[in-house]
């Protein structure tokens, strides 16, 4: 059985969120999240979160498991498959999600919650906020008229997306973008997500 | 035929460099690199570098135009298909090349060249020397008696990473780091890696 390394609030909560969408039984190896000014701290395999072991393969990365659970269990549920329309759509926003979203969201969180008071420098959270701020609006405009990312059909991008909007909206980033706090709303409501939540 | 905006010494390298790797024809879309304090500010579809139209398909985000190539024209070169023993650590190091070794490069590179003088924080610079360090020194153990992130067959993960990693040496990053230091001029001696650098 897939088990896979969790904490409450940390980025494993996409592979959960998932893997509750799929339907897939895993067992959760639960801890506790350490805060620390530099990566690979924590206590998984590869001192990341999350980190997956499935047999032969122990691997971590956010998308990378992401990618993998849906190769391996997904049966062309919640991606297009390789060659049809949207695949192309899919794979950007599914890597947008962590390579473009998350940093300038990261920035924020170090100087305002994780760094040590004296350490926090606010023209850096201004910055993050600024890029973000452009960020989120390409995905505000992307929305038009949708109710998720590729369209009526709710995908794996959307769980990769989820988790970044969610951060955005306690940092207080959506107020002026209707499409992304509905999204957000959208996304809230999906029992997979609120089981996900309560992960422990 | 693929059309792919460029911009030399981009991330659009990485696509370049794979499209050389597996000889598929492609017409570059050359563009001056526009330096930007917020993202979304290239002459370019949507805004970004690099960005891929091909048929119906344009898309941005450098690491998921190296999965779309791989899929459609790849025929099984460069990477393990879904399933196969290895998939798992390859998409871990396409994502990780990305989402985990490019933020502190990035921060690095922002308030040492792209920012004005003024606006420039020593204290950030530092911050992610420190978390560069962390990162890469996991690479250099990964590398460890191997040539490439797979082992012997080097992949088009070795593709997003290298870039990287070319950006962590230009920083004097890789110092103390002999397996990575012999792993990127074993990059820097393929010729398709030597066309892409010189594309325009």
């Amino acid at each position: 059985m897939i088990k896979l390394y969790h904490a409450p609030l940390t980025r494993s909560i996409r592979v959960v969120w998932l893997l509750e969408e799929l339907g897939i039984p895993y067992q959760l190896e639960t801890r506790d999240y350490r805060p620390s000014p530099t990566p690979f701290a924590q206590p998984t395999p590869f001192g990341k979160l999350p980190a997956l072991e499935d047999g032969e393969t122990v691997m971590f990365e956010s998308g990378a498991i992401v990618e993998y659970v849906l190769e391996r269990y997904g049966q062309g549920r919640l991606a297009p498959r390789p060659g049809e329309p949207g695949r192309g759509t899919f794979l950007q926003w599914l890597h947008f999600a962590e390579a473009t979203l998350m940093p300038p969201l990261v920035e924020i969180f170090r100087h305002t919650m994780l760094k040590p008071e004296a350490e926090r420098i606010p023209a850096v959270v201004a910055d993050g906020r600024a890029r973000a701020a452009v960020t989120l609006n390409v995905v505000e405009q992307a929305l038009r008229g949708r109710d998720y990312l590729l369209g009526e059909d709710f995908s794996a991008a959307d769980v990769m997306m989820g988790y970044g909007m969610k951060m955005a909206e306690q940092f207080g980033l959506l107020h002026e973008l209707p499409n992304l706090k509905a999204y957000v709303q959208r996304l809230n409501a999906r029992p997979a997500l609120q089981r996900a939540m309560g992960a422990k």
